[in-house]
């Protein structure tokens, strides 16, 4: 088993594996049982180490790492498989217990919102394992157990390579069947790597091909008559539309979809988790349809028609107003990963990924009459500044001031195609709700609407920055967040300076956490935060160097050699705006609209925004009377 | 059940209990779902609301609050009764999913280091989860259990208080149970919230006592038994010496143990994890023991005894220098909290705090003898600065530059009666053992040896701040934390600040993690850290208003209302020192020797100390070999 052409340490297959699978970047942070780990990470060829400031942090990065799609895919034959075609893959390195417990929160997220994440933790060794050692990071009973237990509730799939401590082949076999489910149902994964496993022989030989992801095929009797009673009910309709949600983005149907809008000529609508997934500037696109908290005119659109195509579609309270679609489920079309619905009956196993297209073929004939129907019938969708009147009447002060109701239409006149789009919870996701995002050929806005962790857009910024560097067309990554959920992560700016990162972030500055007062308590003082000045905060992360003069000149060289490799640090910048006119000034400058790297060194601006505390966007208005209904505490 | 008198709301019941077993700070982070809780926290006469900056902060920092004594208890009859006697209770409030996960590893290094902590979740109504709503905050599969199953792995007991929607009595019965539970055996409890039942009505005729925490009475015969044995064994030693260790804090033998020292006329010492349980003035304090990792001097007192006699011994890898003790066990006397060993034979139920009292009295007797032995062999143990040599042995470089050889007695000469003193894992906690800490009565030295998660320390300096701010007499809290840890939690920073707290943070440059440099890849990029201006850093948080001008009157007024509680913020205050001279002009200055409210107003210190690269504590060299040796990456 030491013949090195037949055979290579476990670590290095796992690395090998995740290239395959999509990753460029791992992340976390060392720890005493990771770092014989991290030594193949950081001498590996095409991938790269990101350290960052904590571990949920480093999961929340992850997670946008894995949201934000490749633009420059390789061609593949079989679009059935899922392999590295269009999609990331987040990885996350955390130690034994204190690193591994600070990562599950971001984790969970990614179980919740269908983010394909590898958890890697590094374990005690097998010998310490086995005599229940009193080690530190242990709970200090001889329960080695626990924390993979914990993780198990928010993973799809889990690998405890302690237990295959003698089995190479084993070892790689069940490496690959979870990494191999987390990329097709795209969820959380856990891998426990003991440090006496690093650097165990293992065959090589799996290698060679690439990680099987092809889905089952579907039955083609099941899905031909799924398709018959689709095309039937379409039939019988006068006026059916698409509603694209969440899973198609997470499911990998986005070329189908557009696809099926095309064939169809029918007008099609996002929700708010599935925002992007269409185009927003295609001929046929109507909006965002959220249930009883859309735009009036979008709102009589949708539940005009009397057949509702929903692709991918992931019901929760935020992504529908609390469950008020008005559209009978009798009348609707529900595509999914693993089963079509069809009104009330169900048809397990008909994968929308391989009937999509035949319905497309199927619908393709009378594309023209019906979309005639749908352009005359379409609302429309513009960013467009409010008057006085329309911003008095959204609860805008003065003038002047940048109210809720401004901000959001002029955020979507400074956007331009190939932006990526974060929102965090709160204002900003339902702020940007509204916004027409510009032409955009893959999903380019990320918001974490069902599990809804605030902290979690900065890091996720970083994610998507890091993704966005791996293409040769540099993007702007543009985040807006509020005061309050800055400060849970604020950190992480720290690792985007030190990685060359320069993604522009807008802090919306209103005293406290806005959609918890839209909720309960708008005048208690649990939902203030505390006031920074941010611009000594990001001042922290421009360059500086401390090194001593006192230090040896051992010390030196090993200091100058363990930051040889450094990147050049971005530069940061700083600006305020309090009024429309400055901000207006602000977006039309230069470098806010080039925000990419000049002379090979990017700039990170973060811009805070002053506004009025107690507005809010139209859309978060809405959805906080319907949770606070919902939370009574009486 | 709906009459005043007899009745109360199931959360100011939940208040009151909290208060009664020694609680005056609760900490947390408002979600949706805890917010009508927090409503009773905000208006609750004795509680006081801490909002943090992130949850994982906030239950490191409840855990420091319920690591520190009250030094002004109140005088109690029966001491067996550990109620409000000495010890505080952390507690901490989140809200369903995002908000809990991220407090799991603060609850876990309670768990493991033993620390009642309570942790509150608000969770959805009782409806909504009946129903298995797709709501924001879950998983999206409708598994309402799978965050408190997660807790569960790490808490001692839970209640669930949905469980009891119509069954009032029920309800407070339950929580009285697990509250009881978290106090007597100093671990977490978890308590889940629906908010609809805030503000059920529950019977408070319980509440007219205080809960029972008293101990179950220890067997007589079997703790005669026992006694007996013990004597006999000590009468047969010619050497016997008392090792304190952990459990003496956490379960509330510190009485007993001065008294048993005192009675006994033995040597007594501490471990890495008991230190300052026993004041390190005491005439017969001989210094910290670890196993090999002991100053020679202390190493061969301890292992010359002849009969060990260990307070609340906690055996773990770093307590211990992975298990280096080298006296038989057949030679060992261990007293715990729940049983008593004797060489190789076990006494359950024979607890420590009953029996101590009665070994001192039949002790007392022979006092003298001892006294003077033990004067004669006590090893020396003080702070006292390093020649040029001894320093230059350990691996100083320049002459001027502050070496971990000099810096630790310094500090040791820095440091005063009725400081607490606050140590991050790594290289501080492993430096902070040398020290000789000033007179004390109760612990002062808080630092997490076992579970040593870095990022604890600075929030947990917060709860030590916290409980201090609750005394009458005001004390220094002093914390040393490396660059690297600082960087995981820094911005509860914000929180002292905002809290009017002024703690003495000494920040030790030296550009990443030492403690993983010494364990493994001295030269690696993943032990670097990006470098932060400190200055700026905390400027963020010195005292801003931007107060929007272009607000409404309307929204001034709610603004100026739920801020009008707000404590006086501290000032805040950065310093840098390179060499010996720098470090020790800072310290005796007026201001750092004094460091408490001036005009009532609080200034918080960050003192940066730039030092050498691969410098480390001798202490911290000699665990990081051992463990390099079990964590073998082979």
């Amino acid at each position: 088993m030491t013949d090195a052409n037949k055979t290579t340490t476990l670590g290095e297959y796992l690395l090998t594996r995740l290239v395959q699978i999509g990753a460029q970047k791992i992340q976390g942070v060392p720890g005493d049982f990771n770092m014989g780990f991290l030594d193949l990470i950081e001498d590996h060829k095409v991938l790269k180490w990101v350290g960052n400031c904590n571990e949920l942090n480093a999961a929340y990065s992850a997670d946008g790492y894995a949201r934000t799609a490749k633009t420059t895919t390789t061609k593949q034959q079989d679009k059935s498989d899922l392999h590295s075609h269009m999609n990331r893959v987040g990885v996350v390195v955390t130690t034994f217990g204190v690193g591994e417990l600070s990562a599950l929160n971001g984790v969970a997220g990614c179980f919740s919102e269908r983010i394909p994440l590898v958890h890697i933790v590094g374990v005690p060794s097998t010998e310490a394992q086995g005599n229940r050692a009193l080690l530190h990071h242990t709970l200090g009973d001889g329960r080695f157990d626990a924390f993979e237990e914990m993780s198990r509730k928010i993973s799809i799939s889990l690998v405890k390579l302690g237990d295959y401590a003698s089995d190479g082949s084993g070892a790689v076999r069940a490496l690959d069947k979870v990494l191999a489910e987390g990329v097709k149902q795209a969820r959380p994964v856990y891998v426990s790597l003991p440090t006496d496993l690093v650097h165990l022989q293992v065959p090589k030989e799996a290698l060679e091909k690439p990680l099987s992801l092809q889905l089952p095929r579907n039955d083609q009797d099941a899905e031909k008559n799924c398709l018959d009673v689709i095309l039937e009910q379409i039939n019988k309709a006068k006026d059916p539309i698409i509603i694209v949600d969440a899973c198609a983005i997470r499911h990998g149907v986005i070329e189908e979809t557009l696809e099926l809008v095309n064939a169809s000529g029918y007008s099609v609508f996002s929700t708010p988790m599935g925002k992007s997934a269409i185009n927003e500037t295609h001929p046929q696109f109507g909006g965002i349809y959220v249930g009883s908290n859309t735009v009036k005119e979008v709102k009589d659109r949708v539940e005009s028609a009397d057949l509702l195509i929903q692709v991918g579609s992931l019901l929760s309270d935020f992504n529908t107003a609390n469950f008020s679609y008005r559209t009978p489920r009798s009348a609707t079309i529900a595509l999914h990963s693993n089963r079509v619905e069809t009104g009330f009956a169900t048809f397990e196993g008909v994968r929308m990924k391989q009937l999509m297209p035949k319905l497309s073929a199927a619908l393709k004939s009378k594309k023209d009459a019906r979309l005639t129907f749908t352009e005359k019938h379409l609302p429309k969708v513009d960013n467009i500044l409010p008057t006085r009147e329309e911003e008095v009447q959204l609860g805008a002060g003065s003038p002047d001031g940048i109210s809720q109701a401004y901000l959001w239409p002029r955020v979507g006149q400074f956007l331009k195609s190939g932006d990526q789009l974060l929102a965090e919870t709160g204002t900003s996701s339902f702020g940007s709700l509204s916004i027409r995002l510009p032409s955009n050929s893959l999903p380019c806005f990320h918001s974490q609407i069902l599990w809804g962790s605030i902290g979690w857009a900065l890091p996720a910024c970083l994610g998507v920055s890091l993704a966005t560097s791996e293409e040769n067309k540099k993007s702007r990554v543009v985040l807006f967040i509020g005061d309050g959920s800055f400060q849970l992560t604020a950190q992480e700016i720290s690792t985007m300076v030190r990685e060359g990162l320069g993604p522009i972030i807008f802090v919306l500055s209103n005293d406290g956490y806005e959609i918890e007062r839209q909720i309960h308590g708008p005048e208690r003082r649990y939902n203030n935060t505390a006031r920074w000045d941010l611009k000594a905060f990001v001042e922290t992360f421009s360059d500086v160097n401390k090194t001593s003069d006192i230090q040896s000149s051992k010390q030196k060289t090993e200091m100058k050699e363990s930051h040889v490799k450094d990147v050049k640090q971005s530069k940061v910048r700083y600006d305020c705006v309090r009024t429309k006119d400055e901000l207006d000034a602000l977006l039309k400058t230069d470098e806010m609209a080039k925000g990419v790297a000049e002379e090979g060194r990017s700039t990170l601006r973060l811009v805070e925004i002053i506004m009025a505390r107690g507005d809010a966007p139209k859309a978060l208005l809405g959805q906080a009377q319907a949770t606070q209904k919902s939370n009574s505490y009486e």
